[in-house]
């Protein structure tokens, strides 16, 4: 049984082609809460409003960090995508914390984006552009077998 | 003797300002090689050139990872500057291997950055905009002096 | 699978509020022995009298402390509630243990204790007041659901 | 060189006693900012003001966490003293810290929290009474010297 | 499911004991090979024979190591029983080996060896003489139940 | 449940014989992609070419890095073994690696190999010849039993 | 500068022998307190007097337990002399200690105890039989100079 | 003060030259025994001699690795060059083990063994061909100057 954390991006549906590519594979996959709204709320839906911006996000955010390291210290590959917009901070942050843990790390990103991701690229063991080169990543380390192109 | 690492934006003199305030202080600082030109281009000037710019790219930010990992490693404060522009992964990135090393984390920034950096907020022990702050906080670990205003 | 240990205080039902409310959570208790005169006998009923109650204490806390620390180890988050009443000094213990393991650490206490549990609120990734916040903590870590209100 | 973390109770001068004790030992000793003052408001002090208490104290409490981990972490040993009054939470806390850190604990306290302090005393290599204790201790791990009674 | 350990003296049925007595428990027991000749001789049995006592010896001891290490890595609870007979210095090696390992000690030995064994003692969660007390501690690791006596 | 990791050369059918021979036991294997075509470039094949062989080869190696430093970490056991033929330095790379680790080593080889791999033989619990021989450790380890001869 | 931890017997000038050997290399020398009856009454000396012999020596060694699990922990090497009598268990306990932290460990012993030290010695980088020994492999390991004889 | 371990080929002089290279700078080498005749019989030479060709070799291996580990351990960068003879196993396992303790490597060797190191290479932080490359590498980790060419 592989464990993989899908971390980063949230706005387009490359979790769900790389759990359904991987359907037929033994792994199990974990990320972040994708559900942008309950992410930035769940702290003060939960332990009480705050009236600084600061404060609300502080608790939503360690509340996240529940899930989110568990979810990382659990997995053999942490799978990290930087989409085209957004600073995506907390995507390169998942991606040092999952290196100083010795994670098996895979980069995924546009080319326009090669340069401004160097170091996160050169801390990784593998850098794609797609979902379906993740699915053949995970195939080929579990089977041994590699795409017939 | 306190060992501080000083990651993230490059641009302007904020580590001056901090090393400049804290020199009555036993502290020693690291922090990666801040000449841009010479940062990008380390691995090929040492190693060889590159038709690619990825491999370019890589070659170098592997080398820079030598330096960057020791002072973290070595540190017992790491403190992330997010400046105003550009991704800053990198400095993204050192917050959360830092973070995993179990490392006190200092992060700075202006107010325009706060929600797009909870996360990684949330895994610092201090969040603050000047290097001024910086100077006090590690004055005030180090002596138990506030500072008069 | 979730595994979450449940120190402190042993005076209330809140364990078993929590038990029950996460019945249908993919979810694991461990908790301390909350048999108060078991824990406090439990060294000497087995292993023989001591005539200096600091032995037979000493006893009885070193074998609670193979279950209590086992408990801790296995969890992916430790909760801790501090009770009106007591010093409960192992419940803060407990506390720094778990942070300094690295475990996901969620407080719960009434608002009178707030100011003496500064420290230890500053090392958890969520303060509580009930065992319903805690069942609603356990939800959004596993599903991502919010509580309706 | 012995490094010693000197933890807990600020209102009396147990730590100077034990400094000045050991004042021809090779130790080192490291302890929490003492100044009641400047510990509760330090957060706020450098990092500005908060509306609310609970954010108030949360930030002096990260702010002090720098420098109490580091204290912690550097020790061969620890010495934690609970006083008379008060709930001294941290002190529990910072004791359960080092105990999963593998570091020496020394507790110190007087008979009459002898059963409250039972589990921690438990995961203690030494229990006493006195700041002349510790100096004794401290003599004799460095020296193999008793003290003459 | 607890895990445990039980080293040292192989030439009374101690063993059956714990395990006959704790049948009902949810706990599986390790142990090291305890035919004698065959932990004697298995390293030349299968890797080839030495004219040297000394690497006969070596080979074996080697060997057996691949299984007692796993066991005590494995383990929750390390018991070690110190017999009549013998300098059983791997039993002691094994408890060494364990503490540093951080797991729960219980040491089992008769009155006579109280003083020989004061420093493994000292770093044991619980000291007995007797199998039913092994049973009487797991028991109540597992389930709080206290012996009827 | 035993978990070997079979390292090494990948011209015999060593592993199915040790397989074969340990269908019996309670263990479970892994070992490296033993189809050298695909273990050579398995990384353009999914991540796109290279013109230049060393960036061919760094792809392919990362990749396969992923499904081998598991496979070492996963393990109790890692077998080595070195054939008559090719430099196999990441045979004797991975045993480094596995020795690190604390991983129990059984290496393989030849007698005319002695010399050269002594470094390699001194980190290991068994040095053995024959697939036959890894048999019967795992059957000694797990049971017990011995060869008979 | 080489870390020496010298444990074990404590009744002739071994320990003397191995400091005066190696005066002129760059190795600093830990070891317990070894005046006997210091050893054996400093819990009591200095925390107060016990009825029962067992926590006379539990309070001992407990105290003592803090300059040796020190001295160990500083160690690049951990030589463990065996003598001709006692159990010496504290001896064996030592080597297993330092053995689970992967210390470099010598062993030396008479060729008496050969058969009862197996386990031991197979933990071993260098078992010997003197003093002389142990400086020249100090001596070798901090030069490369082999004695001449 | 940098920590680098000079790990591999004894037959040139290439760690004279880095050396050399690098006398201005504030770094601290260590390297095996490079005498091949004493690093091969050092074991028989001071513990008495073997017999048997694998208990010669062992003896002496099992003694340089009290020095090689050590080495290691306190390195910040470990480098390891392959020269043109030789299996030079030792060297990669060498590399190896640093890498599984997260030491930075760098791998030295010619071009014709690219093919057959690509598993080093790809645990590296940079690789080379020559003694100055090393050098200039050291130089920009510690100033951030480049070489001028």
């Amino acid at each position: 049984m592989l464990s993989v954390y899908l971390s980063g991006e949230i706005h387009t549906d490359w979790r769900d082609q790389i759990i359904e590519g991987a359907k037929d594979l033994n792994v199990t996959f974990n990320s972040p809460v994708t559900d942008h709204a309950a992410s930035d709320d769940c702290g003060v839906a939960i332990m009480g409003a705050e009236l600084d911006k600061f404060w609300h996000d502080n608790k939503g955010a360690k509340l996240n960090a529940i899930r989110t390291r568990r979810g990382i210290e659990l997995a053999d590959i942490v799978v990290v995508r930087f989409g085209e917009k957004y600073k995506q901070w907390n995507a390169a942050f998942d991606a040092g914390y999952a290196a100083a843990l010795g994670k098996s790390l895979v980069i995924m990103h546009g080319a326009d984006h090669q340069h401004a991701l160097k170091e996160v690229d050169a801390a990784a063991l593998a850098v794609v552009e797609t979902p379906q080169q993740v699915v053949e990543i995970l195939t080929y380390v579990l089977s041994g077998a590699l795409p017939e192109r």
